[in-house]
């Protein structure tokens, strides 16, 4: 995110009232250097972001570090519960903790399409802003490109994150055992059937909010609580919690059983699952956290779950089994026994 | 990048040679899994992506670390001398090594349009693999989006690097002082009129090759010469040579005077300037260098620049002196002087 400065008395201030973004705003020019200057610098600014050169430089504390990246192309831009400027630091961010880190930068780059208006990239970024602050990152260099009408979807925003692992955390998709318990933080399915719901227009369910949050604090709380016992950390995004497990699973080399009765859904995500023909275990969570922790330590870290507001409806949902076939199975509510498989087909597009 | 190891036995490979992407490749489940397995983790591989985790783990060298993004949207997807896979790579190395960093790691995230072609797709992260490894730097994580047809274009690549300042290397945009000298490593406006003349069918000029090139080895030899006498790297993108430079008077608060007969600029790419209207001042490198220099480290920079393949056509173009007005100016082939302003409009949309 580069701009020179422009010099005074050459510029008119942006319309962001009423403007729109144009081709010029991509060029590397004014227009560009205007944008930065007036809109995304106000709204993310810090110390290294204002130092203006093509790339950020820091210190990081000691530690293994992490990084993270993910494209946001959401449809709608703005949901109940949130929008894409909050979603891609919470997403990045999330990506981040689950690693075990702590994640302390961001990058972000913005994909904008012709004449998106401004007052609503200003909206994005300022909620982009708030965000990263309440999560205690900082955007410290970015990118802006535009292209022609039809050519993009209005915003589309990629973040990257940067962490540190402290020391002695030891966390990964492979270090499942037999023998752990398969924990969730709180209710499947709320951010994907938000969006959902809003695009399908669905009036008889009261009004689904994403649970679009920023994870590194119940993350730490988790790792306080269980040390070494934790073994997986995850946020179960696209393709739900169903496909988590499976990606888990299959990385650990292991089988799980799950207990439907005890997988938190809401009745609300439940009912306009049901009406559309979606199953919840495989809607997109944005602020849901799956730990897999070993069996001494799974009461206590529940029980820190439990004590963090985004962990409230925390529940132990399975344990983990020897499995060559890498299996994940569940104990339906009738008694029944079932296979959850990897989601096959595209369930929710443009989701995240 | 994530995907859990796809169970043996579900999976009929990708059609790679007919098949195109659909919104399944971008939902989180076995589609996306299969597009990461078989199409990105052998082009891109490396232990770190291997690792399958929501991000990547690794350790860095001491140092200050550098990290810079950008996104990448050039159309044509391919052009003469490169292709968006390996100026995706060669982007931001630069942005990473302009800032004195060895880069090191880099994170991908693609944005697919629904229909592209897996073979082309192959193609390009096949480029971006072979950029990657030989400018000496891993893609160690990265992720897919999907968006429905007409809501995207083909492909948009976003890369991130991450690299490591050595000590004593102390260069910004910020540095330049009254006397230093402005180099650049060679031909100006390649890569712009590359694209254009295949935009524009311009046939009666000769094949423009792209520079697309990693410039982290010339920038290595550059402050090995110079030592700290080198006080501002900048590789001239978008808005070109005028715009970098505007930049650079822009945060050092200093003025520069350019000899225009000593800017170097190939016939082809004057004559397809001059037949589009277009200043090759403001048309986009992605393989050049501008250096800024204390007087007594000039020779031996230039020198340097001059003794590495990508440097061979380097020059001294001007000099840098106090200008409260933060003017870059330029004395013309004819005698005369001209303000070299910033790029006010869109010369070339969607350029990289």
């Amino acid at each position: 995110m580069i701009s020179g400065g422009v010099k005074a008395g050459y510029v008119r201030p942006l319309d962001i009232k009423n403007g729109r973004i144009d081709l010029t705003h991509g060029s590397g020019g004014r227009a560009m250097a205007q944008l930065i200057d007036q809109l995304f610098r106000p709204a993310l600014g810090n110390d290294i972001l204002a130092q203006g050169n093509d790339g950020a430089t820091f210190a990081l504390p000691p530690g293994r570090v992490v990084m993270a990246t993910d494209s946001h192309v959401v449809s709608p831009l703005f949901f109940p519960g949130g929008d894409i400027g909050a979603l891609a630091v919470h997403g990045t961010v999330n990506d981040v903790a689950v690693m075990g880190a702590k994640p302390i930068y961001l990058a972000a780059s913005f994909i904008l399409e012709e004449g998106f208006p401004l007052a609503e990239l200003k909206r994005i970024v300022e909620s982009m802003g708030a965000a990263a602050r309440a999560a205690g990152v900082a955007v410290v260099t970015g990118d802006t490109k535009v292209v022609e009408q039809g050519k993009g979807d209005g915003v589309f925003i990629t973040t990257t994150g940067v962490g540190v692992v402290p020391d002695g955390v030891e966390v990964g998709g492979d270090r499942a055992r037999p023998g752990d318990v398969v924990l969730v933080s709180g209710h499947i399915g709320d951010h994907g059937m938000a969006i959902m719901s809003l695009r399908e227009s669905l009036a008889f369910v009261s009004e689904i909010q994403s649970d679009s949050a920023a994870l590194h604090g119940l993350v730490a709380e988790v790792l306080a609580a269980g040390g070494v016992g934790v073994r997986v950390l995850r946020d179960p995004t696209r393709g739900g919690l169903a496909t988590t497990l499976n990606e888990i699973a299959g990385q650990s080399g292991v089988g799980m059983m799950l207990d439907e009765a005890s997988i938190p859904v809401r009745p609300q995500v439940e009912a306009a699952c049901e009406f559309l023909g979606l199953d919840p275990l495989y809607v997109a969570n944005e602020g849901k956290l799956v730990v897999v922790v070993a069996p001494e330590a799974a009461d206590a870290v529940l029980a820190a779950l439990r004590a963090h507001e985004l962990g409230r409806d925390a529940a132990r949902i399975g344990t983990v089994y020897e499995d060559a076939n890498r299996f994940v199975q569940m104990t339906t509510r009738f008694g029944g026994r079932r296979i959850v498989d990897w989601l096959t087909g595209d369930q929710l597009p443009r989701i995240c």
